[in-house]
Parts: C-alpha cells; structure tokens; sequence
C-alpha cells in the first residue's frame, strides 16, 4: 500500500481501528496525530492525510486534496472468467498496470460460473481494485463487467486501433511485432485452457491478431501481466 | 502443469500415489494403463510417459525420450532478497519466463535474513524452478544463488551486453527505451522498498542504466514479470 485510498463517504468521517488501512497508517507507517500521509480519494483526487486522533477503536484524520491523476492507459482487456483466486491477481495487477476497463467474458473452455463466486456476489472485486490502484500511487480504478458474452465484448472494444488476443496455438506472430502503434488497445486472453476454435474464429472476424508471448505456456495472470508490459510501452515515456 | 517432469534419478522407478504428479496424470489427466502423457527430465530431454501400472500406493510409468528442448534465454536476474511468498513467484514466473540465472541478493532496504526461511533451507525453491519449467512446457530450469553481495552479483554478470536495473526514483528513462539490442541481458529490481542511494551509486559504476516501468510502482514480482516481458521480446520470434 504505497497511498492510502478512501471512497468519498469516508471522507470527513472517523476509520475503525481494525481495517487494513487504519493498521497501515498506525503501524505500519508509525503515524503519530498531527503526521501526514500519502491519501487519496478512489477515482479522485490524490492529497496528503493527517492524523487527528487516535483512539482504541478508531482514528481520526483530515484530507487534504490536492492532485488530479493522470488518466488511465486506454488499454481494455478482455478476460475468460476463470478461478477466483486467478481473477483477484488479475483485478489488482490490471489496476496497478493502469488498464481502463476490464470485461470478464464466458468462453467455451473457462468457467462462466466462477461469476457466481463471493469474489464477485460481495464487493470484494472492488477492493482488489483499490488495492491495486493503493500499490500503484494512484487513485484510478478501472471499470469492470462479468458475465458478458465473447461477442458483447468484441463489440464495447470495437473502436480500438491495436486488437490483439493471445494464444499458444495458432498465433502467427508475437505480440512484440503487433505492439508499437499509438492509439487505444484491446487484449483479449482466454482462460487457462485458452480458446476454442469457434472463439479464435470469433476473434478474427472481429479484427483480433492472434498473437503469442513465446513459445513457453505462461499462467493466465502471468500472461496478462507479461502482455500488459508490452502493450503499455508506447504509453510510458 | 503442462508437462509432467521428473528427476534423472527418479525414471524407471515407481512414482508414490500421494505425488502432485501423479495425482495430475491419473485425476486430471484422467491416464489409465497404457495411456500417454507429456514428460520430461528436469534439464533434461523431452518425451512420453507411459502409464505401465496404477497401484493404491503408487503408479509405474516408462518414459521415452525424444526433443532437445531449446536453450534458455540470456537473461539473468538479480533480485533483492524478499519476503519468501514474493520469492516463490518470481522463482516460478521467471523460470516459466526462460531466465537462465536468478541471483538474490542482500540490498540495504531488503531483508537478507529471509534466506534462512524455509524456503530456502528445504529443496522448495527447487521445487519452485520446477514446477515453472511444468507450467511452460519445457524442462531447462534456472540455475540459483543466494546469500550474494550486489558486488558479487554484478561481477557474474559483468559481460551482459545490457545491464538495467528498475528504479521507481532517479531513472530517467523508460525500459522501453534501453530493451531492444541483441545479446545477452541482466536484469536487476531491489526488494520491496528498493535501492538505496549507495547501490544506485554502485549498479551506475557497474554500468547499469536506472529504467523505470511508467509512474505506477508495480509488486516486486509483477514488475519482473514486466520487466522480463519487454526484455525478452528481442529472443521471441
């Protein structure tokens, strides 16, 4: 936790003492009242935090903002629902790496149902968000859809200049030779057992490069990770 | 695990039933008598298991060798040494990801000590390089040391043709910008809370440019995935 994220309503309000951040603050930090901290509002402004009191069950602090976050990368990425514990690594690193919008799609060889899990029924999607923007220095969350069909994805991503899926078997080119122009990108990866032939044909009638990372079989989050780097290298400068 | 590896000293042996392994061949791979599966010899070739007996206690298997598996990449990493949870994924993703040596080091924001955890007193770091070469469908594993000095360190691999270290502070360029020559690579992140002024002193004596990965500071281990992704873009075709 590299910044101290609140939502709006938190703001002006006392945090109880045994939430993650307060702990953060006190403990890890060693925040006394009156010392300041990095803080930020989740999808706003980014200030310094000071402590106002400190008590057993409860701190209290006041926010100062200050700085507007530069935007998110316009990098959407397009997922196969899969594990849980696969998506929250996917959730927070996406966050992190400063990807827009992410859109978890139900593929032949994934599990749709996984949408169903407490990962998704309770907010704890988010938080892996906000954990991840925390990590980054930043206060910008991407927007995240499950449940969407391959096709109602391919189709909110429709305007993307660099269309992009990875695949193990019948990419033609690495991804390293697609990447480089200037403009929005969508990268669209499979589940772990990657897509169908079906899928593939989908993704190539929608524009998608079948495109593959090497010749070595990564995690899906490993992947996305290692496509992420490539993909945003024309953003950072 | 994509390929089912195995020691040198463990062919024509009986592989007890309580293994990862063979759990995996018999429950995910579903094998019976006289089925095929995927294997290989740790550093080894590659080839074919054959299911040749499925006891309560324990399955035999004959493998049969065939592929010279391709050489690892050039690329070495040297590491701060970190918690053992970090260390754990970038020993398996970085394995998976083809890097021939991982060096950890002792950095003055990192913690040495925790090369005596577990993890490293136990044949699990191994196990770890192993069970990436599984995911990525090869058998060659990274060789590994610890308990380095960053002097050390660089002295091993001095002749790289590319030397960068990631550095959220004073790099002045993108990884981007330095990744593209041919030749061999050596690539170097500090633990958690990075570099110290005097080893960016030292890795700058030891010609090794300060290279950033945009303004959001990554995990350790999703930054080296990153950072490996870029680098190793020019031995992927």
């Amino acid at each position: 936790m590299n910044i101290v994220l609140f939502e709006p309503s938190e703001i002006g309000k006392p945090l109880p003492r045994d939430y993650d951040r307060s702990n953060h603050i006190i403990e890890i930090l060693g925040r006394s009242v009156g010392d300041r901290f990095d803080a930020g509002v989740v999808n706003g402004l980014r200030g310094k935090g000071t402590v106002t009191a400190i008590h057993d069950d409860r701190i209290e602090f006041e926010f100062e903002e200050a700085i507007e976050e530069p935007e998110l990368y316009p990098i959407d990425l397009v997922v196969g629902m899969t594990l849980p514990q696969t998506c929250r690594k996917i959730l927070r690193d996406a966050t992190a790496m400063g990807v827009q919008r992410i859109f978890f799609v139900a593929t032949e060889k994934g599990e749709p149902s996984y949408s169903s899990s407490k990962l998704w029924t309770t907010e704890e999607w988010r938080c892996q968000l906000v954990a991840g923007a925390a990590q980054a220095f930043t206060t910008r969350i991407p927007n995240v859809s499950i449940d969407l069909s391959i096709e109602e994805a391919m189709a909110l991503v429709q305007s993307a200049n660099t269309k992009v899926a990875l695949d193990n078997y019948e990419a033609s080119s690495s991804l390293a030779n697609i990447a480089g122009s200037k403009g929005a990108v969508a990268l669209a990866m499979g589940a772990e057992r990657g897509w169908s032939s079906a899928e593939r044909d989908l993704l190539r009638r929608n524009e998608f490069e079948l495109a593959h990372l090497g010749i070595r079989p990564l995690r899906t989050e490993t992947a996305i990770v290692a496509g992420l780097a490539i993909l945003s290298q024309i953003f950072v400068t």
